[in-house]
């Protein structure tokens, strides 16, 4: 099994996630980062609210404000996750963000003791 | 080593967090995430104010707020504390969670530079 | 390539990402965490406001503020990043943090469709 993780725009998670669930890959979790890329801050994204050690200064790179979301897939689905992914969120521009794919030992799914496939089915 | 992480519900993570402390395993940390499994949202939890692009709209999956906890713990430990985890957050209700066990190749401990198993112990 | 995921005490994001950056390594992005280590809860540093399932309950650990920071590099600068990172954080105070070295099979930049090493140069 494979995590799929990508790190995009705030605005992309929606249409990243019907489409994800069309594909039939419904369950993932999205939590709020700040990413720092090769952009370095882009005039008209809005900066969000920092936490302490988080906040931008002056002449130093700026954080964007980012969705992570996150799936874990079978193997052989990976590479069509991530096309999809890319497809949903390319638009050329600096900061469309990444794609990364981690290798999983194991998942269980706690309700019922499934674990491997079975528990991301 | 394997990294161990629980994606669970918020009340769960106190009785979590003692059991594993009662194991041996003190240390791990906890962010707040949205899950979107299969319950597609469930009524009685929560929904919690959601940042921008993680809205739920009428018709589409709902995001539950949920824990995910992490620790890492050194091979031989990881199916006791996935059992431990499994044993203390299964109402066999939809929504339990999901708990993924991923490699690591190496842990410090930036006080001492102590590294692999001597860095979580 | 190898993921590098460091849990820091706030105050030292800043710096850390400045060594970072002058060493090559832009990217990277940063999240809340709330870390529960050996210290168990350490006077002087100030607790953030928690949300449910993780509030301190009297006699029992104590959360701390931590902040994750993470970066992707190929695996031959893996050992100089960690040691950057010991070098700024190690205060040889308990509460310093942990460094974990992950591997990751692929990394894929949106914007270009470039994938492995061209994705994070």
């Amino acid at each position: 099994m494979k995590e799929i993780l990508a790190v995009i725009r705030p605005k992309q998670v929606k249409r990243t996630k019907d489409v994800l669930e069309q594909l039939g890959f419904p369950a993932f979790s999205a939590v709020a980062v700040l990413g720092r890329g090769k952009q370095k801050g882009i005039a008209g994204e809005i900066a969000c609210e920092l936490p302490e050690g988080l906040e931008s200064t002056p002449g130093s790179s700026k954080y964007v404000p980012k969705r992570m979301v996150s799936l874990i897939v079978p193997d052989e689905d990976a590479d069509l996750v991530v096309k999809a992914i890319l497809k949903v969120n390319q638009t050329k521009q600096y900061g469309d963000g990444k794609v990364f794919v981690c290798p999983i030992d194991n998942v269980v799914r706690i309700r019922t003791d499934e674990e491997g496939e079975a528990a991301i089915k």
